[in-house]
């Protein structure tokens, strides 16, 4: 049998890239919305109207573990990828509390450039008096595994977590020898895998982390949906108590649209495996371009593993918000840093962390391609991005001039 | 203009009678979907992608804030009505934490009756040497006022959460006297509104609670998002860190689609009222056959205020569960208490906090109607109910003489 090839809904004329910050719904997903929407019953009502969603919901499980390679009932969904993160860093404190096996001052290890939901939520765990330790990059993105063992080594550590995929840079995490250290002196490990789902391959049986957080917004499914891994065995407290849905790990009436959505999309995980790995080719060539058209331009992250659809640049002489702005009123939609802090007036804490200055993190661009994203699209914003830094180059170098 | 007359998508064949477990889909939702769907951007992308769902977002916003009677900024969008009830219970407690307001014992108020995510919430914020004072209620379904008063003159409590409407019997609580009485001892109140809301007219500016707690699948649109209500000036903790959605008070990319439906829903207030008032007649209808044709009925919360669509029974003689299963056969979807706790051997809590005995508690049935109910289901829900009690009665009749 011949598939259609995946499609994804087209927000008017814009052409987008920015696929860290959100991708696009699925064509084959909203085309099966309307059929979803009728098993609108609750999943735990035991007559007739709660078993069509019921199947879809055990149905979804399924397609995610295989997806996963892992049991059905170590995935937990949530109400999204945040949420999949406070519960892990929150949930472990708190079942430790409950069980005595704090020590005086619990450990929880992280990274510098982890979302803000982990990192915001480690800011709370220190404030609960968790001894959070943040281990930095370097300007190329590559997390030091040196003081990482340090900081395992100093101090019994409940939690290592750190991040598959980087957001801003699409930099890639060891995850599997981080989690090897952590196991070695006995702290479990948890990912922030969002942004990996969907672009590049794993196992979780292989990479052996104890918690993974997903998200299915990033993943041509819908928003309001995320799911956390929780390895056969662990425990955690939860974040929403109530009912016993998720065998007691996650209250609430379980989003039965959301969830079948998002096991569509692990349905169709070869064919988006196998357009992700076409993107490479389309952003090496943006990559080369720009390079080779755009003075002095910066490949932020280059030289270490990436996704293989983020390109973060940095452009000097050009304020990133200005450009944001002006390739916005042309057609084409880009970003500076993070979705989740558009419009804060600060520069990316990622490029931050990574030892850049704050006048190069100001002049930033992200670039997220998706599999739907096409040749002549990548194109056309090559042409559109050299005649807009140029123009705002010249304009500021007149500007400079006449000052 | 004529507007067509709202209608619910069907499920099947099946006569569905248990609105306070989820309420089906509006029509004019489901229609509505796609165009939805079309604005899957990332509301806080600063670019034209996030425009339109930020759009929607808003215009949602003021629509329920316009049929809740509060400023669009008091509400906060939350991934359900658990997690509203969690956000303000356990974000309460931690601002207390942060801001040193903590009296050595901090007490907090709540009834005998409340949804899990309430009394489980309640029992985990008692787990943190929270001084948890449950009132309770009686056979009737009544809180006792004088308890609460008593409880609250006591001590200096933070925070009193007592439920509008209970989702199994219907019993309406004065929520504006309890109100007046919580805040003439200093504590801040909270109400539980889920099943209340689109069921009876209300104003919180009018009741002039400090929180409020909904759900949008109880409401006709989707699950998987619901609205805690804070007054201006109120201080919660996130129960979810990370980014700055929602101001800062929930993080995590915003359910477009989702928030979108709730918000058409609210714009149909109007109608939703006035078919919700004609519903007490049929409630009413169903109520009077019921106890002329059956012997031996109660009905649980008579003679209290309740909700116009509920109807809670104890039938002596019959199995609650089994009686359930056998009208499921028939086509006829009811339940014997709070969809939640399906499945679980043990009666109803909430029966068993009114001061019924298990053996009544397990021959309980609980009926909701919806404004998409026709007085022909109903007919033909009581004429299977009172063939199938009766087999049933004789059924065990036999057993009994036979035993």
């Amino acid at each position: 049998m011949i598939l259609e090839p995946l499609k994804t809904l087209k927000q008017g004329n814009q052409i987008y890239l920015d696929h860290n910050a959100t991708t696009p719904v699925a064509e084959v997903v909203a085309h099966k919305v309307n059929e979803w929407l009728k098993q609108w019953g609750n999943a735990s009502s035991i007559h007739q109207s709660g078993r069509g969603p019921k199947t879809l919901i055990r149905d979804a499980r399924r397609a995610l573990s295989e997806m996963f390679d892992c049991q059905a009932l170590e995935i937990v969904f949530t109400g999204g990828g945040s949420e999949a993160n406070n519960l892990v860093l929150k949930g472990l404190y708190e079942h430790l509390v409950k069980t005595h096996q704090l020590t005086e001052r619990p450990r929880m290890i992280t990274s510098q450039v982890e979302h803000p939901s982990v990192l915001k939520t480690m800011e709370f765990m220190a404030s609960k008096g968790v001894d959070v330790v943040t281990i930095p990059v370097c300007r190329y993105g590559k997390i030091n595994l040196e003081q990482l063992e340090q900081a395992l080594k100093e101090k019994p550590t409940s939690l290592v977590s750190v991040m598959f995929a980087n957001n801003e840079t699409g930099s890639l995490f060891p995850i599997q020898k981080i989690t090897e250290l952590a196991h070695q002196y006995g702290a479990l490990m948890h990912s922030d895998m969002v942004q990996a789902l969907g672009k590049i391959p794993f196992s979780l049986k292989e990479l052996n982390v104890d918690f993974a957080s997903f998200s299915a917004h990033k993943f041509y499914a819908l928003k309001g949906i995320g799911a956390l891994y929780c390895k056969k065995g662990s425990q955690l407290t939860p974040l929403i108590h109530g009912g016993a849905q998720e065998r007691g790990r996650r209250a609430g009436t379980e989003n039965t649209l959301a969830i079948a959505a998002f096991g569509e999309m692990a349905r169709h995980k070869d064919e988006v495996a196998s357009r992700a790995a076409s993107i490479t080719e389309l952003r090496d060539h943006l990559e080369k371009e720009i390079l080779a058209r755009i003075s002095d331009v910066e490949v932020t992250g280059a030289g270490v593993d990436r996704l293989a659809n983020s390109l973060s640049l940095l452009i000097p002489g050009v304020d990133g918000e200005t450009l944001l702005m002006n390739l916005d009123m042309k057609g084409f939609s880009v970003s500076t840093g993070a979705a989740c802090s558009s419009g804060s007036p600060e520069p990316s804490p990622v490029l931050i962390a990574m030892g850049l200055s704050r006048e190069e993190a100001q002049s930033s661009l992200r670039l997220g391609l998706g599999w739907g994203t096409t040749r002549e699209e990548v194109d056309l914003f090559i042409e559109q991005l050299v005649v807009t830094v140029k123009r705002l180059r010249s304009f500021q170098h007149g500007m400079k001039a006449n000052g």
